[in-house]
């Protein structure tokens, strides 16, 4: 073990946060003792002299960013927040680590416990919505000023997060877009689940961060007087800095320091029992020397003064600001987007519905100060710039657009980090199909609870040529049985901008828009009420009694309506029920759901994986879509080799009512 | 343009490409001309002076790879193909570009057309399954010998590729690795589909892939010279290369070369008509000179002697090595498995089904010399380590164990590469929740039909103290709507030997193994058939009539027959359906289904989204499941929490059959 001489102060500081650890891993007989143990003396300089936070004031918006990327550590993170003073932490929440319903849960989980600041545990997503923390920071300050908003956003990864290639798309664009405010302490310790980093990773990590654009520093990570000079040096960067902290991990644990062995298990009795005489700690379990806790609530009270200045900057910096940190739209931010819904009933406007959404998006950005998009390198396609948007640039933050380059999982990930953020409501869009590469981060939106709109187009067999790899199959459903998500596929331009206005107007579950290639006519009569947010209705009621509902989605819709339309000349009556959304359908009263779907045999049309449609049609009804995956070939030809069509729901419709 | 003096007949070699590719393009409305048209050069070096391969065995195990990461521009491919005498392929092909029912799909699709090694089209995914290509060579190199497993991998990569997360695995895996004999060609024309590259990207990639590993090579990309140079001396590097090819997207069309115009639309009948004036090209659409066709077949049976020499060598290898690269099982190989089950029988063992899987691989590893391991970083908690494993190293690449490090994504695409090379059949382990990594993987698998395995453990809330970001909920569903994949949830030891005997056999599908962390008892009392082919079955019938019937997978199996028991006590006749696998239920003649499912009431229980299971109990049956995302705490206590237990399974029947 190392022997710096830091001042045994500062060496119990963190040794606090190692006992706090490992005892409550010990109690809990569960977690990740190894990360804490290791970065006690980063997290000591960082937390005790550095970090801008007032723990009376979690939410306090221009306080620094925190992300725990090695999210297995959380009880550094809780050990932390326990000793600054957070009112949201106690002694008992720390002894109840990882039991049902505590607020200390094995990683740490964004909105259940105040100071928080991201929900991590699966691998990079950390530092690359720390990205667009970072981002978010610069964008903001650079429209409203430095003097409200002025924070670092700090991270810790370990080697978990570098290896895994969304940080990869992370360091590329922090890199490029030089967030001189991002600075990441790589847990440098050599170790992961299966042994050492050098069995399965031999990359230069300084000489990768450097060929992204990065500021480097190594440093000793058990020594304090250098990680805070590193510190000093990094806040100096004109570019983001990588600060790698050779580490030990377990540090203080005697036998088990250094090994996998304390990486993911309790450290053990007799273990424990022999860091406490190493580190020379006496106190029992969960007990902290007065002057140690002293000490650390010292450190939370650093910025009163800083916190109390900031809100009477804040307080005079007008109303559009103080709404946008706290997420208030403006108000009648829809009347262009309703307008507009009244403009294409009357001109009966037939567009697809990515043209429809870039509409309602030229409708909305102009009104929306918190509204930043973007794509994947498919502006052009995904049709998500507007005559009011500005990309964004090194030399200039102002705008409202950013070129994420041809990386969907980093974008996605990067909205979490500016929607945790606060100040900024994102979107991004690239093709449906592509969602896949953005899976895991748009769970943690899920999960996490947040805004973010994801703007999905090119939704099915409609993409034509470019085949299969770039038709979605199975993503719809992939979405619906994904908790707290919401997944539109609108039918025109009407339901498109229905769709936008819950999206914007929800700010508690992420969207997911699923929109055509392809163009698609007006269906509605009426947009008085915003029908989408029932999630189905009925679009066209039969004339007098239904003998079959028919229900669809998307570009289906129109071809269920020719349906009925044909049905009609062979004298069979049906309804056509639009689903747009089946998350908020599910939501309704069920009186509302049976009076939608009837009692009639019912058909579902959607030009995707027949799977979950059961849901609605039951047993006895029958679904048109896809039992495998597209082919390549003009759009149209598409449809009918694959039984999408008109004639295929007719021929459904009597048979079913047979 | 460049004026590079490499001789008439190789430039116009090159130019039968741009003109085949631009012409397929103009033709069918449909395209990305740039890049074949940027690449020709360099296509044109690799494959008439360099490539091994035989145009009449397309198959031919010992032939030299070649993956088009860029699958956009899948008319070079084509035109290679025609151009060297691939029997596959005709002008008529090439004039049937993207039209339904055309060998010449959108994208490069495998299967399709017979010398397409791989699909692309998702970017990233090529360079990473070329590394599996890479280490697959190596790997049945080092076990049988140089003399019969002998050839490069070489990848045209654009820049989307690059800035894909999944790159960064891949190199840095190829890095660590040493995979010398791994060529990658860097399409550098600075455009992506929104503009040059330096909008959204700065990293220096030189410097990028030097960090990991790799030798890298600066090169004009339309000096056919110095590409042959290059070309030669990667071959002899003993590190991956990297072949940075500055070109020029769409090298010959006058005014759109060297911007985004030209990379994903047709040219128009002016541009190409100047391009042909432009490259001094007279021949009429489709058709190309006589001396370079002749040119261009003589290329392509440069290596018809090599070929017939490797073919003495290998019959000569033995039966082992022939069957390996034949992808013929050896006879026998289940034999253990098969004594597996029946002692397991025997003994009623209780084990996690992860602990499980192990057993089977203890069982089948021994014995099929093709069948290569591995894991995610977790392969103490995957359990894909047997006492047969080896794990190679850059220095030994003799074994049949791979650590992937914590990199889910390139361990997915890697396993594709290493399915497609042949004479491997590769599993590879991580928490089921991080197949969110693997995703756009795993469709490729699925699509290409290829026979990868997933061993996906901690399937549930049953991980317990990890909590919800590593608690899969949607997972099952999420697979279950994706076609042409197998999803296992075994119930017991058995089932999981059944399992791991189909995925093995399965050669035109991947399969996934959901698995738990938890110990489940023994359910099955025989052995003699394999149940879980037919994907579900009755467990145990009524004792007289059928009340209800409760269906269940994995570890909520054993519930149900808790459940059952229960409700006998009360006099209430149950039936329990093990479902294993929807996909092969749902391939079982109708009848059997309906015997198995039964006329009652039935009841699903699943410890995941209830999403889907309305396609078995229907309008009026129950769903026991989740209805949103795990917490945090002992599994025990998450089972009763969620209401996932045997009194709601027995409530829930008494409720249904009232």
């Amino acid at each position: 073990m190392n022997l710096c001489k830091c001042g045994k102060q500062n060496k119990d500081m963190a040794n606090a946060i190692r006992f706090l650890s490992a005892d409550a891993i010990e109690k809990s007989n569960s977690g990740h003792p190894g990360m804490p143990l290791g970065m006690a003396d980063v997290a000591t300089v960082l937390f005790s002299q550095f970090i801008k936070l007032n723990p009376s004031e979690p939410h306090w918006f221009d306080r620094d960013r925190f992300v725990l990327s090695a999210g297995h550590g959380s009880m550094l993170m809780y050990s932390l927040l326990y000793l600054l003073g957070y009112k949201d932490i106690s002694i008992n929440d720390i002894k109840n680590f990882r039991q049902l319903g505590a607020k200390t849960a094995g990683h740490p989980e964004y909105g259940h416990l105040a100071g928080i600041d991201m929900t991590t545990g699966p691998l990079g997503q950390g530092i690359t919505s720390a990205v667009g923390m970072a981002l978010a920071e610069r964008m903001i300050a650079a429209k409203y000023g430095d003097d409200v908003c002025n924070h670092y956003t700090y991270v810790i990864a370990g080697d978990g997060c570098l290896m895994e290639g969304i940080s990869e798309e992370a360091i590329s664009v922090a890199g490029h877009l030089k967030l001189n405010k991002l600075i990441v302490f790589w847990d440098n310790n050599n170790i992961t689940i299966d042994g050492k980093v050098d069995a399965a990773n031999s990359t230069d990590q300084i000489k990768r961060f450097e060929a992204c654009g990065w500021n480097t520093i190594e440093v000793d990570g058990h020594c304090q007087k250098a990680i805070a000079k590193a510190i000093v040096k990094a806040q100096k960067s004109k570019k983001p800095t990588l600060i790698a902290c050779k580490t030990t991990i377990g540090f203080g644990a005697p036998s088990k320091c250094g090994t996998s062995k304390c990486h993911g298990s309790p450290l053990g009795a007799e273990e424990l029992e022999n860091m406490r005489r190493a580190l020379n700690w006496t106190s029992a379990p969960f007990e902290i020397p007065d002057d140690i806790i002293q000490a650390w609530r010292d450190a939370g009270q650093r910025n009163i003064g800083a916190f109390k200045d900031w809100q009477a900057r804040a307080k005079s910096k007008g109303k559009e600001f103080n709404d946008v940190i706290n997420g208030k739209l403006p108000k009648g931010w829809d009347k262009e987007l309703n307008q507009l819904k009244e403009t294409a009933i009357a001109e009966k406007t037939k567009v697809a519905t990515r043209k429809a959404s870039q509409m309602c998006l030229e409708a909305i950005v102009p009104h929306i100060p918190q509204i930043i998009g973007g794509s994947a390198d498919l502006a052009a396609s995904n049709l998500t710039l507007t005559k009011a948007s500005k990309t964004i640039t090194a030399k200039d933050y102002n705008g409202n657009n950013i070129m994420y380059g041809i990386r969907e999982h980093a974008m996605a990930a990067i909205m979490n980090g500016m929607a945790l953020h606060g100040g900024i409501i994102p979107f991004g869009g690239t093709f449906f199909v592509f969602s896949d590469y953005m899976r895991p981060a748009q769970r943690l939106s899920a999960l996490m609870g947040i805004r973010v709109i994801y703007v999905l187009t090119h939704d099915s067999i409609g993409v034509g040529e470019d085949g299969p790899t770039h038709q979605p199959i199975e993503h719809l459903a992939s979405y619906r049985c994904m908790p707290n998500i919401l997944t539109f596929r609108p039918c025109d331009i009407v339901e498109t901008a229905e769709a936008w206005q819950i999206a914007i107007e929800t700010d508690n579950k992420p969207s997911i828009l699923a929109l055509t290639r392809q163009n698609l006519p007006l269906l509605r009569s009426s947009a008085k009420e915003n029908l989408t947010s029932k999630g189905g209705y009925v679009l066209s009621e039969a004339q007098n009694k239904r003998q079959a509902t028919i229900i669809a989605t998307g570009s289906e819709v129109s071809m269920a309506m020719e349906a009925k339309a044909k049905l009609a000349e062979e004298g069979i009556d049906v309804a056509v029920v639009s689903m747009p959304c089946c998350e908020l359908f599910d939501a309704q009263p069920i009186y509302y759901q049976e009076k939608v779907l009837g009692t009639a045999p019912r058909i579902a049309v959607e030009a995707a994986s027949k799977f979950g449609w059961e849901k609605y049609v039951g047993l006895d009804g029958d679904i048109i879509g896809m039992d495998g995956f597209g082919a390549s070939g003009p759009a149209g030809e598409l449809f009918k080799y694959f039984g999408i069509t008109v004639e295929e729901v007719v021929d459904s419709v009597k048979d079913l009512i047979r």
